[in-house]
């Protein structure tokens, strides 16, 4: 038996601190801790690496406080296109769904497609009709939709028709939400989940459901999930080039995540961050943004959450 | 300036040689033939890898033997739903769609969304209006139909109907095209195009469209585009893999194919293959099943196209 080990992340597209009230960055804290007690309640009664990723995610999808689920940004056209993905480092088997719309948890459709359909990845409505079929909760796509996102996209898309230049702000370009964990057995899992972002083309699909660009699991080496502009980390295969880098050429997970976000990513201007676990259960959450919503559960049972720089105490697990 | 190389895979879902007459396998090597042709007489004239890829790609497509654009796969529903994608080892750019159902060449689709989108993946109608928008040639989604297709849909609906166990062919179960190139400059390219298999679940995605699982290229290491069961490349990130064992264990690419094609995938029972080349213009073209439609032009302008194991002069490029 291993020590159990849980790590989120909510985005690495934070605003900056001043930009909301105390209170709602303590709500983002609130949520983070209780998507944390959600995948740890699974791991305590000794529960999969994948199903306490699954437990963690939902609960970061329904709240309307991160870009996947409830909250998650609107495409050109207004509408919510939702991916997700998820992976199990015991079997290597995965699943993923992208560009759907009506399953009000995209990460338990992912999982629904690991263990049901014989798929990897099913895209469109044809993953929405899947999902339905296996009695998953279905929404209509308005659902989505909060008021924050929908002032987000006018702004837009209103700078545009007035011909400005508008720097577009890391919370505009991304956001997304992902677990990690290491459950009693040692199995590792991770799992990705994502609305894209504000104004995104109809149809366009990033990293989140892409297994080895958004999302990697591999027992023995590490379970990864990222944050940030999608199409940088498919061509990099990004998840999946840390596990290659701790495979062949013996990196720690340190190494290899800190390339990954601090060099790479970095060096194309590139905001990015992951979460990450290797195999004997250290944490990673490195971010070169201004922010990343985070948490993790340490060896001690302590929460710790964080959207900036500065780490929470947020009680026991 | 360095010779330039150029090979391709029609799939490793080739049928027995025994099971069509002998002017039909003619007519497949001299399809390979054409495909070569094509993508040569754009290295010969200086023309980058990336186009080249496309210009094979496109003859493949267009030719109704192999499982991409005419004579592509039908889903459970009857329908073709295609997916493709190519790589630019120079820049890391690529650009592929999913489950498109208009576009008469999808690899063309691929060279405008890494070009023109700001994406890498364009999924569904959304990917079909994009590559409209372009300029591209458009069809019925018929028009992708060939008499054959028809029949094995057929044969799989009513064996299933019948509750015959039918054991379902390589040939039935996948097929691809792709193709891989350096150009005069030493740059590499990759590019994959799919029906993906006959009676897929509608929605499906499987590695052909991924980058880093059925497609990947990168200056110095290699270029790959690989054919098979497609879930078991995107849990492996089978292109990249090669990639990463070659960059970070020094494999050669010979090791690093030869690894995935007759270890890892024969090891787990499924139909493999790929073409491949390295930075140095050595090509690799490993297939774990009967036989694997391919062809390549070597150093002295000689092509060589084969179906099965024995290979054949095709004349001078």
């Amino acid at each position: 038996m291993t020590a159990p080990v849980l790590a989120l992340h909510g985005g690495c597209g934070t605003l900056a601190q001043e930009l909301l009230p105390t209170a709602e960055w303590d709500e983002v804290r609130a949520h983070l801790a209780q998507a944390l007690r959600a995948g740890w309640s699974v791991l305590r009664a000794g529960g999969s690496a994948v199903h306490a990723v699954e437990a963690t995610v939902v609960v970061l999808e329904d709240s309307p406080h991160f870009n996947a689920g409830h909250g998650a940004a609107l495409t050109r056209d207004a509408q919510h296109e939702l991916d997700a993905s998820l992976m199990d480092g015991a079997t290597l088997q995965a699943g993923a769904v992208c560009t759907v719309r009506r399953i009000r948890n995209p990460i338990r459709a992912a999982r629904a497609v690991m263990e049901h359909s014989g798929c990897v990845l099913l895209s469109g409505p044809a993953g929405d009709d899947f999902a339905e079929q296996q009695g998953l909760a279905m929404v209509d796509n308005h659902w989505f939709t909060t008021p924050r996102r929908v002032k987000a996209l006018a702004d837009i898309q209103a700078g545009r028709a007035g011909g400005a230049i508008r720097p577009v702000s890391e919370a505009d370009r991304h956001g997304t939400v992902g677990a990690v964990a290491r459950d009693a057995a040692g199995h590792l899992a991770a799992g990705t989940s994502t609305g894209g972002f504000n104004d995104k083309p109809p149809g366009r699909v990033g990293d989140s459901p892409l297994i080895g660009a958004g999302t990697y699991a591999m027992n023995g080496v590490c379970a990864v999930s990222c944050t940030g502009m999608g199409e940088r980390f498919i061509r990099h295969v990004a998840a999946y080039d840390i596990a290659a880098r701790m495979r062949y050429a013996h990196h720690t997970l340190e190494q290899a995540a800190s390339h990954l976000v601090h060099d790479l990513m970095h060096q194309h201007r590139i905001g990015a961050g992951l979460v990450a676990v290797d195999a004997q259960g250290q944490v990673q959450a490195p971010f070169n943004t201004l922010g990343m919503a985070r948490g993790w559960i340490d060896a001690t049972g302590q929460l710790r959450v964080a959207t900036h720089q500065e780490i929470f105490d947020a009680g026991r697990a």
